[in-house]
């Protein structure tokens, strides 16, 4: 069974070691608690995973620990895209390898301003490397990180190329207009938030869902929205929970954000293998955070 | 005897056969073939290079087949960095290894708007793994395309650090007072320009050379350049190529400039394994470079 891409996807935080490898065990009981505090799905090795900071290998590790540690490959939306397409591909034939067969994937995000047809011809030749049928790929807009976009176009082309494989979009633009113009455009095409304060609107609008970073602190508000939604004896609770979701993601990403998470998930379980980051980024010190954490509180 | 940091270095193209595996025998006669026109060194596997759309695996086999063909290790500045740290630190320890110790190296180009700190501990974390004496670090300023600066902030605490490694910098930014922001700030630093119009220029202020993709084409142009600079006899032939080779850039980036260099050495060479790119970048037809090659047969 395909994991079904559509609820409360949590963007999950690698937790690390002080020599900064994956903290295995943690991460797989962090993954457990995001699935008992409501979420429907688990997207490790996305940006908030600190992916790109891994080597193969290392990603291939933390997504096998993962399985071993129990967790259903039905639940499990790894990103698999590398900066190489080699890589790309060894990554998400991994993943296909040991059951995991819906995937987050990024454009090559080395070469900025090339064109469609090369875009098209990247995604094209991974998908034709990978050559499973089974493969659902989910595609990743994030052009503050990534800078190349998912474009409109773009999807047109690889569904009719791959009609079946290109299942949905992520997308972290913070442009509600951009999500909101793939559901116009595309039938049976999962479309994703990646910001916690545009799940609500997303959803009424005929959105699938999301996967956001902030499911890693407020999976439970974030459930409640689109458990709720379109049910009028929930209006009130919906209504609540965006507000606390909005106000949470307004405070969290008021400083580096991955940073901001993990400093309050070393916080909340006592593990101190949510205070490491890899650089490039950076951990945060308990001042820096300590308003955040007041922030939540109060809400 | 490491690698001299000064002349003109070329970032050099790589020839990819149909299906887009590196032609390392035409790779190796490019290399000869600069080498005979006037360049002091090579820079293979750079953004030029197309390095990050290839795996570990296959940039280490590039560079091994370019020792193999007979090039000297003291002609090569290879680019080593990739989005992540480990692979980074392996390709580096692998140019090590074959003697190669002058590398280019990117910074982690995934993360934007990372802290210095940040950057610090990332290329610091990089130095300890690779853990060798020998090594000569030219860091990779290009933030049109890495998008992550190379900040002097950054140079000022990592020759602190790490005093002898970190020997230099390219600046492909195009902006010619950072390039002398270089060469005022650090002594013994070689400032290499990334851009062939700024070559003359930064030579003049106390640059070392240069290290750029248009090399491939106009070598001689820039020799000329390099080695006539503060001669008066040589100031009317420096002159000349300077304009020749301003002019050349202007015609070559007038369209995406890794594919019109890759098209032009199609056709002077009759190899079709210039013709290829790795997607995300297409290739250009004959129709699209024809004005191009007409501007250069001009000059």
């Amino acid at each position: 069974m395909a994991m079904k891409l559509a609820g409360v996807i949590a963007a999950v935080l690698t937790p690390l070691t002080d020599e900064l490898a994956p903290d295995y065990v943690e991460h797989a009981a962090h993954c457990n608690r995001l699935l008992a505090e409501g979420c429907d799905g688990l997207s490790p090795l996305g940006t908030s995973g600190e992916s790109i900071s891994f080597s193969v290998r290392e990603r291939i590790g933390i997504l096998e620990s993962l399985l071993k540690s129990g967790l259903s490959p039905d639940l499990l939306l790894p990103g698999t895209a590398a900066a190489s397409s080699p890589d790309t591909i060894e990554l998400t034939r991994h993943a296909l390898s040991v059951g995991v067969t819906s995937v987050l994937m990024l454009p090559p995000f080395y070469y900025k301003a090339v064109n469609e047809d090369g875009l098209f011809n990247a995604f094209a030749r991974i998908i034709d490397g990978v050559a499973d049928d089974r493969l659902r790929l989910v595609l990743y807009h994030i052009p503050p990180v990534a800078v190349v976009p998912i474009g409109y176009g773009l999807v047109e082309r690889l569904r009719a190329a791959f009609p079946g494989i290109v299942a949905g979009v992520k997308d972290s633009s913070g442009d509600f207009a951009n999500m909101t113009g793939y559901v116009d455009r595309f039938r049976d095409f999962a479309v994703l938030a990646g910001g916690e304060h545009l799940v609500k609107g997303l959803l009424e609008y005929g959105g699938a869902g999301s996967i956001t970073g902030c499911s890693n602190l407020i999976a439970p508000d974030l459930a409640i929205i689109t458990k709720g939604i379109g049910d009028p004896s929930k209006a009130a609770d919906v209504a609540a929970a965006h507000r606390r979701a909005t106000r949470s993601r307004v405070a969290i990403v008021s400083k580096p954000n991955i940073s901001v998470m993990k400093a309050i998930l070393a916080r909340r379980t006592g593990k101190s293998s949510w205070r490491n980051v890899r650089p490039p980024l950076s951990p945060l010190d308990d001042a820096a955070v300590a308003p955040i954490i007041e922030t939540l509180s109060s809400l």
